[in-house]
């Protein structure tokens, strides 16, 4: 085979990586990327990106697929669904979690989550672990077990009653990472804080979505933001706080950093470009469509996530996708006695409108430069969870994992978008680009039509995280 | 010409940019990067890379050379020496500064440093301005014509005497820079403290080398910086601090990035691998070779700022090569009466040293990934002074300028270096690594031996700083 | 009766209060001041002061005396000796806890106490009480009740097994002392990281007293004083942060005030005087004597504590005397089974020396003004806890609670101290001044001879704490 | 002379000092109080003050009166008028400055200003000094002489052509204070800054009065007042920071103060009670009538500066009474030739109106103390400038300078006033309280009516200051 064969050449692509823009052509053979160059040799397929920036395909780190949930809660996505959306939107890989219930073995919430996504995805896929039951079972078997297996990431809760650890669990789990040089993800919200305002919101009939902000204030996050640096400055591993929300934990996490301590921070669209206001009015019940933890904050929030945005302090961008319709969203107890924003399903979808968010208001707005773009949305979530530089790159032997860019007018519209969700929270918002075509290893998997690759996706076994200059 | 006649290939690098690392062949056709791909084809000339490090060139975006001086002062380097030892050492791009004297004509100076530059540099360069004496001329008229023509970045002192200029001076400056988006590069010390310390120490009879950092503490750096931000934040343009030294520096740094501003910053090899101790005792003169401005600190201060290279408080690692012979360094006064530390020339050599340090205790003793390693030494540099991604980085259409590293065991001896300074201050120090090959432009200039190339060395107009996602 | 007959008259004070320094006659009527000024008439009796400061008696509003105990533990001082050693080391009203067991009613709990007290004290008392279990009948009815019979301060636990409440507790009993103007005092260190820390020191046999300090690391408290602060801004109400030992406390502190938030600290003479490093070597069981949490830190956290008294932060020094005997507090298991730093007792005496060490120290050593130390040991105290101006004061209508201050050569030992503990931490040490003579309501109750008063000591109804501007 | 009979005796009075509240009489002799008691015998003269606050008279330790100026401008108040509204406001202490010209003889300076003065005061008044030319013969000779003689502080300014010093001057006069244990004042604001602004303002024929405040933003005063500390810090001497005015120079000032620095600061009633929006719109010129340095701010850092009022930031509140006349401020060029903000007097009446607005604003509005209140107005200045206790005390050997207070309703209006100033910035303001009766020495001068007393006002010696635990 002669060197010039290739099955796929991106011709005179803007090329954009984490550190550089470049012009140049991309090889493909056998799904990877072999050469950049110019005028590179010909190629069985040819696609013309002349004048288009042409970045990494994009590694969503935190979204939620087809996750089992307590009845009669239901995600709307499945990975069938799901990947469709995020390669839709770009996105050509995906790491959802693979949740322990309680009382359920680690391995075995590993295996169901397999069968889920066996032959559904369209894009390829890598899996967290949610710890929900630290027992010495888990700690000492399974996690490591697992680890060593390529699931090198894990996510705990500080909240939520199903899931959430108290301390000296989380100071078990963080050992166990420490030890396998494995990451934890941690959500940082005082479950008790939480609990106790809530009660008191339900006891004076405020039970309307927009209370669910209330109930969740930026010192409830806050609070659990330093409660989580400093157990995992005890224990001396890293972690990364995920979908942080606004100034007063950013600046945890500035000090936590300023004193020499590895933490990752993640944030997500909903804080860059939701506010509380959304979550409606007294008798709206439309803003259960924007109930997501934490709350969408306000506009000086706003600006403070953009401005960590460019300044280095968030390592990560990920949508949070947690797909849940808003038919059904009635916020009624499971015995259907009450209504409260407490038993509405937690979450908002945005798998496919991420990265086109991003790089239209921050990149095309002046934010954010184009590299910090593709650090923070392909780059740095592949490196955080060992997946680099297979993904997230475009460099010789990664997977050809590709966005083609376009710019122009795109007015969102959940018609358009591909996932099981009823609606967008950003229904209308105008941007000012969107992914012209996805490749997912060399295959065109979104052109303006998606072209389905359900049995393409593949389960991506991780290595630890090359993120930091050393870990453990 | 077929495409895969390459005028040089090298062969099996395993590549490192400031976001990604892989291997690859990478081939070069008139002295620039023309394709980076497995297996390239043949080249006219190959170089086998095999199990070893590629990087792009050093940038070395501080350092002085052959800088007009007031006798007897008298620069050791010029361009011929100080780019042979910056080859030696895979620094391919440095950027000294054509320094206005008060009363002189920028153009003027800018005329003159070429002619000192023309035929004798072996690598290419850039200039900075020093801008001494900020008339109605210069700001309006000079700096405006300079600006255009590629000298987009100038340097600025808050302290010497012949050099320093006052905040309204400043506020000129950095007004021109924010109205012709060029970058202002800020030396911040506090002259009158200087001043009235020195006046005291020498009262005192406190005139041994060691009294230089007693005549500069850390607030004395911490107050300019404070100021220079301020300045900076009043004029609402981008400025970039020179050889931080120290906590107190970096604190206010990081105040001001968490505040918004956009405030750059370099540190040096000194503050990282020296201390205020290695100015002597009392009695010890031999100290004046460790004399630099501001001074080592301690031991504390080096975690400090190691730890700020790893956050990315630090955009740019430079050496501030100042070459001054230590013989001849006897601080007597001009007039011969006196002899103290303020009359001891500032700066130590550091240009062939730079790179290997940090790689050695930076990237090899795990406190920096590579990536970061690139960044800090080549890309963010090119990208901060307009010469990316022509220069600091390995992608298609890039100079050819490429460091070939080899790891193994090294000891720093001045005899082994290659400018023409009669010490180093690192002397004995063992590293664990040295660059094999320098390329530039794709001749080898230093392979263990240096190959002069005094006609090859051009210079390179600076474009706008394309470090930020929006300037002016 | 004519207006000049006093009862007793201290003649030629120098007079301090939290705010002045003159020098006048007092005059005292009932045990209540009732006059001071330029030579008053002639008193019944009349104690010459000249040349001697005299203060207001200290209020010590951190003190254990008689707490019921889990056997084989125990106090070893009842109110008769602890007033005792209380009445020789100046202080004149104590505060010690009414202490709540969990499964207790807490009204139950007061009565208890009481007949503890009663007939027993030599110096007046009040009651903080202990919230341990707070029920809804505790939160409901019990505190309201007391807080309106004079039980106006609380104290909680975030750490011991038997007394700690979780974040949801803590914020019920927040809300309570919001409603009721009632003051919480918290003490905040993270019971879960204290647990797993001394889980792993005793599986590798770490068990030697001087690894309770390494059970409970700085960060220990300054994630629970985060914590605590946190919750105290959800519930807007104020708390007393008690016994803070160190910087990272002494910082989340600051920070909270910086914000407007009403947090009021209190540091005890442990955090000034005594290190970690007094808690013995491996082998050294005598280091037992000095354990307390949180534990003594090192020099530079006695700096921040100095620092943070001279300046403002802390309102309040107190002793924390909790006594415990030497002999018994052999670190076995109440079983018997095992040796561990976790069963000895937490604290350490120190009601007679905290005065004394803080005058000689702070006052005498340039550390503090007098004005500082008054309103540091007495008139805050009062205020903060509902006492002022009967205590902690001296004006017209005050108790006539004075302390007459001796300065010159005074070495502690315990064998000269009047408490039933068979040690002091601060054995050896040598001060500049001792009281000469306090007086409780007018009576010599100590003059270099204790003079018992069993009969004289009376309860204390608290007021809402006056220290605030506003309180709920 | 039987004890019992007094001068004077204040009966009933509800007595605040800094630290306590009692009720009790105040018996005077000889100007001083000699007895405070419940029931003292008869006076001469007698005062009911029952149910009223009786608190020491005020200190106004910034304010100017017939300040040698450059001719035209003029301050309208001499210390005539000066000390009548004084006195008619409840300040019973001034302390003015003895300004040096540059050129001038700073004992010249302080003879001239004892002219003004001779005779002419109704209240007691100290002498600071305000150091324009700090030449050898000033430093070594006349400062040293000047502190011997009771003028221990000295004020110093960074902005203001005619007044300001350069850092290496002001760390001159720092090293004097230092030496001879004297106080420094600073106004902190850059000058360089100012003038770049006002050019470019003028430039834009932004000329109105509102852009005094533009030409100083809080940035201004943030970075004088960080070089301030850094130079106290270098010379390691106390600095007091007069008329801070908002969250960034208060966040240095904390800084400062967390970091050890004795740092005291100062502000006043226009940066609680005026923002920068009453210098009025683009055309209208009343705005004059709020111009001082530093401007007042906005709502969101006045209430910062309420906030460190309560919390101890501030240890002095003072009326930075600058008294100018409308009539004439017409912001013209002293030639004529052209109007501009620049050229109106900077400064603001308010001798008068400092204490009934902080009384009833902060006091009576719950946002500080009385104890504070007191501390804030009298006690403080009089420890910073070594007038305690003979000043802004209740105790005996005071001078009996009292205020007796009536809560109501107040108006304030200019006619109502007694300074000779034109207007007021608080016309219209309502207050809840305002002075009964002043008392100086014992003497009344206002209840309702002055009562002039040209021949009682007494220069005052200062001893050092006595705030501070240690100085020097």
């Amino acid at each position: 085979m002669p060197k010039e064969s290739f099955d796929l050449v991106v011709r005179n692509a803007q090329i954009a990586t984490a550190s550089e823009q470049y012009r140049a052509d991309i090889g493909i053979v056998g799904g990877k990327i072999t050469q950049i160059g110019a005028q590179l040799g010909a190629g069985t397929h040819e696609i013309d990106a002349s004048g288009r920036v042409v970045t990494p395909g994009g590694v969503d780190a935190h979204c939620h697929l087809d996750q089992p949930m307590e009845p009669p809660a239901k995600m709307a996505d499945n990975f069938d669904s799901g990947t469709r959306s995020a390669a839709c939107g770009g996105t050509t890989t995906v790491i959802p979690f693979a949740a322990q219930q309680k009382g359920q073995s680690l391995l075995a919430a590993v295996e169901d989550y397999h069968q889920r996504a066996a032959g559904m995805a369209h894009v390829d896929y890598a899996f967290h672990l949610i710890v929900s039951d630290p027992t010495p079972e888990v700690l000492n078997k399974e996690l490591p077990a697992l680890i060593a297996q390529g699931y090198t990431s894990f996510k705990i809760y500080m909240t939520y009653e199903d899931m959430k650890l108290d301390d000296i669990e989380i100071l078990n789990v963080l050992a166990v990472a420490r030890a396998h040089k494995a990451l934890t993800m941690i959500h940082a919200e005082n479950a008790d804080c939480i609990e106790w305002l809530t009660r008191r919101l339900e006891a004076a009939g405020h039970t309307a979505p927009r209370f669910h902000a209330h109930s969740r204030p930026m010192l409830v996050e806050r609070e659990a933001t330093h409660r989580a640096i400093s157990l995992a400055e005890l224990v001396d591993t890293p972690i990364l706080i995920v979908h942080v929300s606004g100034r007063e934990a950013v600046e945890q996490i500035r000090w936590a950093r300023a004193h020499g301590l590895n933490i990752l921070a993640e944030t997500c669209p909903q804080y860059l470009f939701l506010t509380a206001d959304d979550l409606g009015l007294d008798d709206q019940y439309e803003g259960a469509r924007c109930i997501c933890s934490p709350p969408p904050r306000d506009r000086a929030n706003q600006e403070v996530i953009w401005h960590a945005l460019s300044d280095g302090l968030f390592a990560v961008f990920s949508s949070d996708h947690a797909p849940f319709t808003y038919e059904g969203s009635d916020g009624k107890h499971p015995d259907g006695s009450q209504a409260s924003f407490r038993y509405i399903p937690n979450g908002i979808p945005g798998i496919e409108t991420r990265m086109a968010l991003l790089f239209s208001e921050g990149v095309l707005g002046g934010r954010i430069t184009l590299e910090k773009f593709v650090e923070l949305i392909a780059t740095n979530p592949a490196k955080a969870y060992g997946l680099h530089p297979r993904k997230g790159s475009i460099s010789i032997g990664a997977d050809a994992d590709l966005v083609i860019w376009e710019e122009g007018e795109f007015t969102i519209t959940n018609q358009n978008l591909h996932h099981a969700v009823d609606y967008t929270p950003y229904e209308g918002m105008h941007l000012r680009a969107w992914p012209a075509i996805t490749l997912s290893r060399g295959r065109v998997i979104w052109d303006g039509q998606f072209h389905p690759a359900r049995e393409h996706g593949q389960f991506l076994p991780c290595d630890a995280p090359s993120i930091f200059a050393r870990i453990g």
